[in-house]
């Protein structure tokens, strides 16, 4: 491992117990003073991303990159608002999440912890250092945090600021640790960090989830794909089925909440399917057998099974008409990735169904897909949403950055 | 990938759905009926063994290991009985975690679902085979298991009278899958089954959690080592102290919540060394200058760094003498293994402050170490104990072998 890399382990290691033990007053301040130093030294970090996005321009970066990397007045601006909102949340450490007596008197809580070290691997967008950072700082863990090459010197920017923050507040500055090392072989490294990070969580693409499955040897959690689905069943409201498919497939498609697949039940496809399509003007439809015979070829080309189980993040909507609730079921069980699945329906035995069998984060009946995230579920902020199972699944807020441990107290208790 | 591997993957994912679905009558009627076709089969049990027996002592493997790998009538009524009692233990599944109303009408509950399929590797007691089925398929989960080599033949005989019990009661025998291909390719495959296991839980020695850290890509949970520790304070009842530590050490010093390392206040060490060491007759010590000063070179011996970060499993116990609470806390830091880790004071103020400040599973005042265990929680029964910090931590009872789904109930609704 680099010597660099050792040494900010170590740091990150020396600061964990100051910043577990912090009081909700002290991260607070500090997330306010951070979120004051942003604003007044707004320039600074915007002529550190300027830096940033001349060498990204030279090296003929797409557009889209260009725009993630990007940092305007109003996204400094947002960024500091972004501190202050979290500083104004509950503090989730501290918290008796149960507790009881033994029947020979030992009595027995779990109480809510920081998990310690949480190591944040991401792309470009330069706001995820602040967004990051003060979500673990409430939650009493160190931030550590390893950014794109591309956002280098921007995301040094960002670090600086809060750092000098959390110094004026009195709190430890390696609270935030930004490794600035950013080559691909120093990623790999820090993924396998065990013994320092208690928490891996990368945000970003299929390529960087994939290189943490396959190298990371530290627990991580995956915030993976969104191939959400809305089932129309024969019970629904069709006009609330073509508002909620509308909704969840244009108001924002870029994102892992958006809907990627339309399941049809039979027997309303034929009223359904037309309604819908005219709503969803600007959308690829790509659809199957069944679909396409309804809405015709012209508008409605062909879906593959690949159609089916990708993830578009644009406008391009997959289409499949089914027999019965069943069949959609399975189709979701086949091809979904265990985010967000909806169905529509106004048959209350098909939502308790729907809602007992389909094996996602959020099961959601008549309400877009759009829904599930954590401002939304009103967590007040989100890491990212969990799609595996262990520790957390769905919107991640800041209980989700917690760990627990058990506080048990006795009268000199011995087992016989 | 095997064809064997594969072709039990894929019979787990078809099992997987139905398993979760299952009410607890049925689950509980399952695990009763082969609890009695254990005891009405104990002689093709025991005869099973028998093999595996023979095969071992040809192979002239150690008595330790032999110890672990025998059955007797008693342990497979044993066996039986362990079925029962998780057949009486409350059904996790469904409990509804928490649930709220947002300002928009949504409704949001959290709902405790099965993980799906847990698999679980393991060395050479045939009981595991029983006791992790029987808390996989109470909690709604396919078992995946594979055990050792030199069990084989005896597991395949537990594993086919619970799946012939399962099958009497109406629950899918694949609910039970048990690898019959032992060898070391195929457990790295195992550890590498992404999208078919959920969680796996390795139950065994250090170089099979190394080997489950190194090589699995699927979500994992670690059941490590217990270096636990034992501080006495100045304020501590001397007399409750001792018994605390012989307790800790001698009580079953081959099992993970015993104790292996004592602290000692400068202050009480002279007065409490000579007692403690009374009473820990035949177990080795090994002390730091202070100790052995107080103690005596002959009856201690010299602690290495090693020493003190090693979790001896055996009747020897290392021995520091430190000049107050904050190097206790420290060294406890610096060696512990985040199990188990107990002050014994009378002071509310340093009882306070270790339990606030000492990062471990289960941190306890006035007890013995030996209380961190899911029966003495009150779990009723354990699949391990946690000492990683994502999704479950400290002694894992079957609510930690579930996760949660979030069932969203809106009437149409769409986001601005």
């Amino acid at each position: 491992m680099s010597d660099d890399l050792l040494e900010l382990g170590r740091r990150a290691q020396a600061a964990r117990r100051l910043t577990s033990q912090l009081s909700s007053e002290a991260k607070d301040a500090a997330l306010r003073a951070s979120a004051d130093l942003l604003d007044s030294r707004r320039d600074q970090v915007l002529e550190a991303n300027g830096t940033d996005m001349e060498r990204a321009e030279r090296a003929g970066t797409s557009a889209s990159v260009l725009d993630r990397l990007r940092l305007t007045p109003s996204r400094v601006e947002a960024m500091a608002e972004g501190l202050r909102q979290v500083a104004a949340l509950g503090d989730p450490i501290g918290e008796a999440v149960e507790g009881w007596v033994r029947p020979n008197g030992l009595e027995i809580r779990k109480v809510r912890v920081p998990l310690g070290v949480i190591g944040i691997i991401y792309e470009n967008r330069p706001n995820v250092t602040s967004d990051a950072a003060a979500l673990c700082l409430k939650s009493g863990n160190v931030a550590f945090l390893r950014g794109s090459s591309a956002a280098i010197t921007s995301n040094q920017a960002v670090a600086s600021v809060l750092r000098a923050g959390y110094a004026k507040a009195g709190v430890p500055e390696d609270a935030l640790l930004l490794i600035e090392d950013t080559s691909r072989e120093s990623a790999v490294e820090f993924m396998r960090m065990r013994g320092v990070i208690d928490c891996l969580i990368p945000r970003g693409g299929r390529s960087l989830i994939d290189a943490v499955i396959a190298s990371a040897t530290v627990p991580t959690i995956i915030d993976g794909d969104g191939n959400c689905h809305v089932y129309v069943d024969r019970a629904a409201d069709l006009d609330s089925a073509v508002a909620i498919v509308a909704n969840g497939k244009t108001q924002r498609p870029s994102v892992c909440n958006a809907t990627e697949s339309l399941l049809v039940h039979a027997e309303v496809a034929d009223r359904f399917l037309p309604a819908v399509v005219a709503a969803l003007d600007g959308v690829e439809l790509r659809g199957d057998a069944a679909a396409r015979r309804v809405v015709g070829r012209a508008r409605m080309g062909e879906a593959t099974d690949e159609d089916f189980s990708t993830e578009h993040l644009a406008l391009i909507l997959s289409v499949a008409v089914v027999p019965d609730i069943s069949a959609a079921i399975d189709h979701i069980g086949r091809h979904g990735s265990g985010h967000t699945e909806v169905i529509v329906t106004a048959d209350l035995a098909a939502a308790r169904r729907f809602q007992r069998e389909v094996d996602a984060a959020a099961v959601v009946v008549n309400a877009s897909t759009r829904f599930t995230d954590g401002e939304q579920f009103g967590f007040g902020a989100e890491i990212g949403i969990s799609t595996q199972k262990l520790h957390a699944r769905g919107p991640m807020g800041l209980r989700e950055l917690t760990t627990t441990k058990y506080l048990v107290t006795g009268e000199g208790h011995i087992r016989p």
